[in-house]
């Protein structure tokens, strides 16, 4: 899989179960978001524009993407809002294609433009790596089925590792892939239905043992 | 990275924060555990006894691992236990020296011994490949640094995916890697100790947006 593709099968609307452990604290954060994303063509206009705000000539953009997101953490205060939307493009290196620069609009935490680093690697994974004044974080996609995408990330801040998040996205309007009926096991919707029994705690399989 | 790299900066006393996703309830259980690793060199007696129980011959083994662990999930009841140890043999292909078979005593929700499919991949991760009767489960273990472990596991149930399982190791003894110290910020210690500031919830930082 290219870059280009990962964002192609990115394309539509996802619902993130989102999960960060604060390492210092060892204070576990759980959370929500619906997530829409689009890939788009190199000569997006939105794309050819994050080109030029950050210099780079358009014609080496292999496309972009846009993405929206709204949803909530466990932590927050009511008057936190976790809705936003960026744009960014992808300009892959010449020698290396499967590595490249990511354009991006603005950074979630802070408003200059931001350029991250991309590598697709050999099971299919996207890796980001991006460089704040402050801190620094790891990001890795990956895609176990075509409705089911996974990332874990890190963050370091001031050179110590900070926080490490694993969501796990399922791509709305399609549940084929998991095990048992979202419907009918969500029961925030039904609170008369009987819990399924394979909501039991499952036994933390590990071929490691562990 | 090869495997037994990988063993071998294993080897010690790890503090694992554990978060599962049951991904058709929508849930999401913690848990903690404390594991010891030892990596075992080609000839030690239980990797060659490992190979004979699974009948391929010592010789074309590159070592292995004894692994014990103690710990407990959310949801457990009182008299479930999660202790356990089990040991297992690396066996490598023959053409492909980083992929190979991992042979297992045993597993840890079957008695009957397991043998499992490693692969290391080129960010240094390890990713094992387990098939079970009813289930399978795809795991990759990785360091962020020598004293940071991560894994990620999927498991899949008649065809399905059921839980995705993210943890968070550190060596204990070791809290150079993280940002803040944990003896001051672990207020189960002292409940008279003041929140940190740094404990307020981090903005979810991601160059992709959500």
């Amino acid at each position: 899989m290219d870059v280009m593709e990962f964002f192609q099968l990115s394309t539509g609307v996802w619902r993130s179960q989102r999960t960060t452990h604060h390492l210092a604290f060892k204070r576990t954060e759980a959370g929500e978001s619906e997530i829409q994303v689009e890939a788009l063509a190199a000569d997006h206009a939105k794309v050819v524009e994050i080109c030029q705000i950050h210099d780079v000539d358009p014609k080496h953009a292999i496309g972009g993407a846009f993405v929206s997101w709204h949803g909530a953490m466990g932590w927050d205060k009511d008057d936190e809002n976790h809705e936003g939307s960026t744009v960014f493009a992808l300009i892959p290196d010449i020698d290396q294609p499967r590595n490249g620069t990511l354009l991006r609009e603005r950074g979630y935490a802070e408003i200059v433009p931001v350029a991250g680093q991309y590598h697709m690697d050999d099971d299919g994974g996207l890796v980001l790596t991006t460089e704040y004044e402050t801190m620094s974080s790891i990001e890795r996609f990956w895609f176990p089925s075509p409705s089911l995408r996974m990332r874990t990330s890190t963050v370091k801040r001031f050179g110590g590792f900070a926080t490490a998040t694993f969501c796990t996205e399922f791509r709305l309007g399609d549940a084929s892939e998991v095990a048992a009926n979202p419907e009918k096991a969500d029961r925030s919707q039904d609170a008369s239905e009987p819990t399924p029994a394979t909501a039991e705690p499952a036994p933390h399989l590990s071929v490691l043992g562990w």
